[in-house]
């Protein structure tokens, strides 16, 4: 199975493919999208829609995972981070691709085992796990790893109920 | 010029369409876009596009207006209506329309000359200036074609002020 990771800010977007097949876990691609500071914000805003949109016709995801955010500094960030989350939405339904949300708890215990983890634990594993070894490797391309990583376990674990009850 | 006003918020996007030519002003459309409550998130945030696409497409106005909230009731709310506007802003930007955004003080102003009224008395001036009588013209409806009008009379003030530099 094929997930796409989309971690959402009101900066930046990042973004993480991986391809889990048996036991083994593959990275496709991962980054950040950041649009031009400077455009007007309505194309600010459909640009990373855009991009995403060029993420799922370049890699194909069966599904994708976004990470349900009930906090923000203030309601004016809360705005800004929903609006680049419409902008995700948007294209994640235009390619007819069903939207799986985790909470940033269940994102955490999924990869570290602990709930409350802290940042550069979830970093830390998540570059162990998919055996990346990128010094450069951005937070948000990291959560976004992270909320696939999530996406997919609770995948298989499914999986696994599904064939035990046979 | 015809301007597309725009209400969004976390229940229903309210929208006018009206067309100004010297004195007179027109109303072309109005009404409130409430996507299926049934349907999954990106779904129901990508309806919303769809539908303010289709809306630009068939009345192709060539500016459009929108509340710039900066209050809601809480994160969550705040994060809601922000989606709505993420998909409002990337079907503004993919026809290639303007956008201007008013605060809720500005709105009111513009249509009532006072930045504080009450919401029935925008209502009710909506419909004097605009000459409609509709007793079930919905408020989110009222809400947009008032941005609409707050756009149009600060672009005939502008034009006023070019022509009385000639």
């Amino acid at each position: 199975m094929r997930v796409l990771g989309i971690d959402p800010s009101s900066q930046a977007t990042g973004f993480g493919l991986i391809e889990g097949a048996g036991d083994f876990t593959a990275v496709l691609a991962y980054g950040v999208i950041k649009p031009d500071r400077h455009l007007p914000l309505a194309q600010k805003i459909n640009d990373i829609r855009l991009r995403v949109e060029a993420l799922m016709a370049a890699h194909n995801p069966e599904e994708v995972a976004i990470e349900n955010p009930f906090y923000a500094r203030n309601v004016r960030t809360a705005i800004t981070l929903g609006q680049v989350r419409g902008a995700i939405l948007v294209a994640v339904a235009s390619h007819g691709r069903p939207l799986f949300e985790y909470s940033a708890l269940e994102i955490k215990k999924a990869v570290t085992g602990y709930g409350h983890a802290e940042k550069e634990q979830v970093g830390r594993m998540v570059q162990t796990l998919l055996r990346i070894d990128d010094p450069r490797l951005e937070e948000d391309a990291s959560d976004a790893l992270a909320t696939a990583l999530c996406h997919l376990n609770s995948r298989l674990f499914l999986k696994n109920v599904e064939e035990a009850k046979l």
